[in-house]
């Protein structure tokens, strides 16, 4: 994969140094579907663009072949090449990984879905701009987070980290304006209903972008950082 | 661990038998306080229960910790044990499995924080008869989900997964009440709007539990069935 990841390309057994890219490679495209697929989810929706919508729900089948294709890759490494070190954090980092960005794909579906069903009843319910607003957050985040992987960038994982605060706030907030928007208005209930679990899955996708960002800080690092304030992981990494 | 799980006795080196059943003894005692978390999430909300509450959310710190030195011992393993065929199946088997289980801690966790604010406002919502419904088929899952990892047991895994399917019929009907209550009465939307999340909890919940006993099948029978349809897990397992 890219030349700037020094891991892949340290082995002695250049067979072994060939598998890893492969993988690699192949986690990277994998990563790069999800990203197009959640940014054609939140089109879909904002567009009212149903057959955007319905395509959108099937690529999730590719996106699901990938996950299985990748963690079978990934057992073969374990099972022939007994990785180690680095090495061996890279495989436990990307099959952790791996997991995240099918539930990313899972996320962008159920946006897809509820995208179609709001253009089969018509019209452009309140909410949008908020959609618009997380929605571009959240494919930011996958992005850098994507690139923090490929380049084992600890400093660009750790903006991902501070970028899902702001998200969860945002989150919170867009949410009580929806409240209120079922209350003044409650034939509008079920729309914006509809509106709040697009959110909640934009929000989600936001937590996986960060559990992603965390595996580098593993992978690079050998730190685990799962369930620490963003502000002590900064002070972790830098001590190490 | 369990003496129904020949896996963990039938290594030549006593010392990588012991490693295996020691992170075996930690994942159940993980998956036990995790299924009690649930309950008592579900209780803390149906009895107004506001200390309860607060406990359960305090418990998601425990299991967190579970969720890291859980982690630690299998990379452990891998490095120095170099597990293979159903040896590394469950090392694999177990490192996503533990992933679902701290997920499933941090829905509780959830429920848990709207019990809270439920006990606060006072009044009991609409919507509990589903939740006390859906809450305990969701415990039986886990606590199958985890019989069937202990005992290896491929056909309890299988029984979980139609269960799953049971839930997320269960889950779309609950919605669709508990819409016709807000639309009703419209004074209610935030409490309403607060069983619904606790719903979506449990429906994720479920889906968790499904993810576990995938692994299951996986441990013992070297087929990964996720995306696949139960109908056709069931053909492929008795292939197999």
């Amino acid at each position: 994969m890219s030349p700037t990841n020094p891991v892949l390309n340290h082995h002695i057994s250049s067979q072994f140094n060939e598998e890893l890219r492969d993988v690699n490679t192949k986690f990277m495209t994998m990563g790069g579907l999800v990203e197009q697929q959640v940014a054609s989810a939140i089109r879909a929706l904002l567009d009212t663009d149903a057959s955007l919508a319905i395509e959108t729900q099937f690529q999730d089948n590719v996106v699901n072949r990938y996950e299985t294709e990748i963690d079978e890759a990934l057992t073969l490494i374990l099972a022939r090449r007994h990785p180690a070190a680095i090495d061996l954090r890279m495989v436990i980092a990307m099959s952790k990984a791996n997991t995240d960005l099918e539930r990313i794909g899972d996320e962008a579906a159920k946006i897809a879905r509820i995208a179609q069903n709001l253009c089969e009843e018509g019209g452009s319910p309140r909410g949008y701009m908020e959609t618009r607003h997380i929605g571009n957050q959240v494919r930011i985040m996958i992005h850098d987070a994507l690139d923090a992987f490929a380049r084992l960038d600890v400093d660009q994982a750790l903006r991902v980290l501070l970028a899902d605060g702001d998200i969860d706030r945002e989150y919170q907030s867009a949410m009580r304006t929806l409240m209120t928007y079922m209350m003044e208005d409650p034939r509008h209930i079920s729309r914006v209903m509809n509106v709040m679990w697009v959110l909640r899955s934009l929000e989600r996708i936001g937590d996986h972008a960060r559990n992603i960002s965390e595996q580098v800080i593993y992978m690079v690092k050998g730190l685990d950082v799962r369930h620490t304030d963003v502000k002590e992981i900064e002070e972790k990494v830098q001590e190490k």
